[in-house]
């Protein structure tokens, strides 16, 4: 079932206030309405009985946050407040927050905050505090009329169970909190604005409540909401990436989770809290109680190949493609995997929308070296597809050189589900055998995970997610497996990809950033 | 008039003797023929009787070389040697001689001749002696029989006059003869190969004559092949490139020529002998008689739109400009103009084809740089255009830092003629004024004032070049003058052009020649 108001971000559902560029907007009335109609048709269509059912758990986009009033409803229920658009709820990747988090990396280096190196350095717009500070920003009267600010998530186990129970993966990810130290300062969020010193207090809450435990059970207006059963045990809320984790089976260190789509995150567990630079967080207790969660992630990967097919690709393979009857990037996939390694004599930089790990720079862009007269299409589709692959290497690399064993590789996500030739090339490139999710929906099945554990090994669940991750965990049979002779190639070809990653990403040609400002002011 | 065995570059005339790879023949007789048909064709059509052709000249390409016998016959017109390859013409684009030119360097460089920096450093494998050396090395028998190897712009002299009269523009710039130095050495000749000792002496000529002067009349063999009137003026023989400079009025220092296709030559004069890196040549008396003629290149111009065209245009491209009725490149360029100087955000290195000069690489290859989801085809066109304007900007520098000026600039061929657009990029790159040819076939013109200086003013012809230059050079009533502020802009990008160019171009990262061996011993 679709969300009736989808994305809003061009005009409120009274479709005539307009939003500013960057808005990314929800209704938390669709999350309502998906829940109430999509749990009993899959108990329907599954032909399983609501008595059935012993535990569920949600996995939600993060930072996905709304103001709620004081009876936990949101305020653009509110008459009155649905003209204004920060009543709604603010989706990950609303992105008009920037001003803030610029200001806010700003001030937190200025104190040398402790918290900054746990997220490589960098907060971004995304996350829950600049979306709360643009709010106070510009609709100081929503600041004011809103009793808590909250993820969707856990608004969700709040509606569900009655309880507030707010979960470490997004406070951990998104919020800037941590287990021993808690959430930043009064001293930090005066200096912000003196009007948030007491935001936590006032706003937030400074329970929280990790990954695996149980945060209640379904009330009756829950239960009238679901279709389930009032009692059924309902899990602390996860982040939809994070929850995937344990779903291909990974519960202890050493194992990379690649979601692969048009970015990719990286998730990974350690016994230690280690600083990785570039990193997008490390939480205690963020995907594995007991385990220090990291992420790392690349801005673009499939975006990559949306953006070359749409741009670049000659009028003759489009014909070749239609006539074959198969899509376009099946065709450059065959052209492309029938060269051998190091064919194409081209290296690309994966920065078509920036760095995230581990330069954390927006303003790096894409370079293709190696162009002559004689290249093809599929030479610069597979550059692209090698350059994507190099970038993770870039990622596993760092977090070994600081600490971070990385034996094993999981890949989940449309790319890893689809793409054989893809990920027998970071197979290569990484030197590591890549295993794939079992389920084409990985998050769904760590949730459904979590939910019981939340239920517990009397009411036929799990004691733990190490437990349930034994049992229901999916990974499929075929697994890719380096082949060395293309691995001591991607060798050398890596060699020079990490010698123009830094040239041009550690400021000794700051170029692409210099172009950008030509460009910029071309404009004005 | 075509002619009828083009260029020769699979098979010989039998149709079954194979060529090797990067061969490429002419048959003389094709000259012959052409000569024969097209001088009374252009008589006719003009209705100008052969009693008013007071001179004649001709301009050619070159190096594009042939054996002959004592009378003067190709080799290849003798019945048994036509199944020969080695008895044919070779053109210029013969590049079969590149182990000859590699050790021909090598041992030039070892024994620290001085003609080498008078060639940027580097003989090409199109040049004379590379391409006498591959003769000598696979047909020796050729080489014996040859009483001489002659250009084919001098032995056409020869079949019109009766007189060898070896021009000073091919040898000075193709056979790496000086006015002052002559050839190279006999100890250095017999250094490449003890066979080659006498090689000047044997098989070529130490009289070599001055661009303008006259090579004598033309001989009753002559006007039967012609249809020109015995005793009509012959002047001394010329390359196409060269002799566009008086065509377009250039016959003084300060003024570079540039002829724009899908590569570009860059002529100019100078009053002394100065050392430029990476020029393809100075001579004496080259180009115009009293002054020092310069060369430089860049071997891939229009050749980078053909590739971009062919390969990285998206069929919506393509059906817009079906639609529109006008060519793809037109339609990119109408797109490409809309852009402010600097919008792209992109900077190339225009090394497709690698770099003549001023680097003399060929193992460089193309870069692009700037690269972002927003990027479109007409943006990476624009970058490309951009680029070769760099690389001429470079060349300019490169000259002017030596000591050789340059306030103007000239443009011939295809580009100069068409394309307004390029043009435009071309002198706000350059922030020099540019002049275009008047004529489409300025080398033709070119030729006809040299034909006119040999026929003398008594003749109702010219005394000198000067004199021809003042009354029939022809440059269009419409020029480019840089628009300031993009002046300013480009400043800035190109900047951006030589740093980078110095980065992968001077030896601080050879990731292309890397990149190249990959690929090469990927093919193993």
């Amino acid at each position: 079932m679709q969300y009736s108001h989808g994305v809003m971000d061009e005009y409120l559902p009274d479709n005539s206030t307009k939003l500013e560029q960057d808005w990314a907007l929800q209704h938390p009335k669709d999350y309502l309405d998906v829940m109430n109609a999509t749990i009993r048709n899959v108990l329907r269509k599954s032909s399983i009985s609501s008595e059935d059912v012993i535990g569920i758990c949600i996995d939600f986009t993060a930072c996905t946050m709304l103001p709620i009033d004081k009876n936990g409803d949101p305020l653009c229920f509110k008459k009155e407040l649905e003209t204004n658009p920060h009543s709604y709820v603010k989706l990950w990747k609303h992105h008009a927050a920037q001003d803030e988090a610029n200001e806010m990396n700003r001030i937190a280096n200025e104190r040398s905050e402790d918290f900054l190196e746990r997220y490589g350095g960098k907060i971004s717009s995304e996350w829950l505090v600049p979306k709360i500070w643009q709010i106070l920003n510009e609709a100081p009267e929503i600041y004011q009329l809103a009793d808590r600010f909250i993820e969707a998530a856990d608004w969700l186990v709040l509606k569900l169970t009655g309880n507030e129970c707010r979960n470490s993966c997004t406070a951990g990810y998104k919020a800037m909190w941590n287990k021993k130290a808690g959430y930043p300062s009064k001293e930090f969020f005066k200096a912000l604005d003196p009007r948030m010193e007491n935001l936590v207090d006032e706003k937030l809450s400074n329970d929280i409540y990790p990954i695996g435990a149980k945060a209640g059970k379904i009330s009756q207006e829950g239960a009238e909401l679901t279709g389930l059963k009032p009692g059924t045990a309902v899990g602390v809320s996860n982040i939809d990436a994070h929850v995937a984790v344990p779903a291909v089976g990974i519960t202890e260190p050493g194992k990379m989770l690649m979601i692969m789509g048009t970015s990719t995150c990286h998730m990974l567990l350690d016994n230690e809290e280690k600083i990785v630079p570039g990193m997008c967080g490390v939480v205690e207790d963020g995907i594995i109680f007991g385990y220090f969660g990291y992420e790392a992630g690349q801005s673009c990967v499939g975006d990559h190949f949306e953006w070359f097919v749409k741009n670049c690709v000659p009028e003759e393979y489009m014909i070749e493609a239609r006539e074959k009857g198969i899509n376009i990037h099946k065709l450059l996939r065959e052209k492309a995997s029938k060269l051998k390694v190091g064919e194409t004599g081209l290296v690309a930089l994966d920065w078509w929308n920036g760095n995230r790990s581990v330069l954390v720079d927006v303003d790096l862009t894409g370079v293709i070296i190696g162009c002559t007269l004689l290249t093809k299409p599929e030479d610069i589709y597979r550059a692209l597809i090698e350059a994507t692959a190099y970038g993770t290497r870039m990622i596993i690399e760092t977090f070994e050189k600081n600490g971070v064993s990385i034996k094993e590789l999981y890949a989940a996500g449309g790319i890893a589900e689809k793409d054989e030739f893809m990920m027998q090339i970071y197979s290569d490139v990484t030197n590591r055998e890549i295993r794939i999710s079992g389920s084409p929906q990985a998050p769904a099945l760590g949730a459904a995970m979590f939910g019981a554990v939340a239920a517990g090994k009397k009411q036929g669940g799990y004691d733990s997610i190490f437990e349930a991750a034994c049992k229901m965990a999916k990974i499929k049979d075929k697994y890719y497996k380096p082949n060395q002779e293309n691995v001591s190639t991607y060798n050398k070809l890596y060699a020079e990809y990490k010698l123009l990653h830094d040239y041009f990403g550690r400021g000794e040609n700051n170029v692409m950033k210099r172009l950008k400002e030509i460009k910029r002011q071309s404009s004005m």
